[in-house]
């Protein structure tokens, strides 16, 4: 099985995904929000890219049914219900309800892996139960890093490196794995060992703790935490069961 | 002294550049063409992003006054002189002459940063000599990474990492460095020690030794053996001399 890393998300294309297991990585925070949002009772999240898209769904589902969440440069966008803290979306908020996500780098990483034939959403919370999938599924996977503003995030890369690290029994690389591959592995089997203390030198999760999102770093760092499974279908994310897959053969 | 990096020079602003030092990283392998070129007597390398514009130059010119250069795909441009093989730069070519040098990635980063304050190229081959000019400069430095096709290379990251290693003294990384500049030393103190065997993970390289540029990528991934600086002025390279920065002043 190939395992491929794009270490952002913006040179992605359908060739990219096509056939593939691939797995969007947003670890501050867009995936946490998505995992924790489906762990407590939401009945969907929809993935937009900008607000005329999100305000479009919205206008078509009974106020009551749904929230809208997102964030541009890390806070809420005004006027919606919740911002990117996963914390902030609790059982109370979305229970039963359709959650319109509209984040910078997450979302749009979503929309250029639309092709691939299975679609999740990987954090740490949860890299055990992608990685159990990617090995069910059999087929060749992408992961797909968000990264922050186009540039490339630690945060993500070492979240990459440990689902290789995994799929790969902690050895060396095979031969012929891609330069972003190896470069993710060899990053995590680096960092492993004091994961703490690498992700302190994220300047992302420095500006979320210098910004009063501490609380959400450190959850967000958590490692098989929340395994859950965040499958795309029909253009909105559920909680993964086998129906999905039978459906997609 | 800040010392940012980018592990793909597209999405590189003015912003970026402005006011430092930046150097140009492209091992496989136009750095090592215009390190050659220039230590065998070119009278200067002129970086071009596309044939139109090679061609337009080279029309201004006397036709034994210059060489055209580059490659597409890693194979020499129909019709020019030379292809992207440092090893073709010999003296017998390039002594005295213009080289016009048209190539994919490194041309392209080449353009990108035109707005430095000091533009440099470097590799393996001179990374001492690159290092100590960031040093005597003092200003702020980035260096930039060509990466093939807008994507990460491996070769290019590392080369990154060395000048951080030499630059840090081989120490932790300082606080407050960006999430790259971490990547790119932890990615080279992870491989110093066993560096051709993660050279020969780097895709380009497998593709070049398999297409017989073995030789090239041999010559490109030497350390130290080429101490000459290219340095970018009125839109071309030339070795550098305590003049340029003077007048730059």
């Amino acid at each position: 099985m190939d395992v491929e890393v794009f270490l952002t998300s913006h040179i992605l294309t359908e060739e990219d995904v096509t056939g593939r297991t691939v797995v969007v990585v947003d670890v501050l925070r867009a995936s946490a929000s998505i995992l924790t949002a489906l762990k407590n009772g939401a009945r969907d999240v929809v993935p937009v890219a900008d607000m005329a898209a999100a305000s479009k769904i919205a206008s078509n589902l009974d106020p009551s049914g749904y929230r809208l969440g997102g964030e541009r440069d890390g806070y809420r966008i005004e006027g919606y219900h919740l911002g990117n803290s996963p914390l902030e979306y609790t059982e109370e908020q979305v229970q039963g309800r359709t959650i319109i996500l509209n984040t910078t780098n997450g979302t749009r990483a979503i929309e250029q892996a639309r092709a691939a034939r299975h679609l999740l959403i990987g954090s740490f919370l949860n890299a055990e139960r992608v990685v159990d999938f990617i090995e069910q599924a059999g087929c060749d996977a992408t992961i797909v890093c968000a990264g922050t503003r186009n540039r490339v995030s630690l945060e993500d890369t070492l979240c990459a490196g440990l689902m290789l690290y995994r799929l790969w029994a902690g050895e060396e690389p095979p031969g012929g794995v891609s330069d972003t591959a190896y470069m993710a592995f060899t990053q995590y089997r680096n960092d492993k060992d004091d994961l703490k203390m690498a992700l302190r030198h994220c300047n992302h999760a420095q500006w979320l703790r210098a910004n009063g999102f501490a609380a959400d770093v450190d959850y967000c760092m958590q490692i098989d935490t929340l395994p859950v499974l965040p499958y795309y279908t029909e253009n909105r994310l559920v909680l993964f069961d086998e129906s999905l897959t039978e459906s997609a053969e």
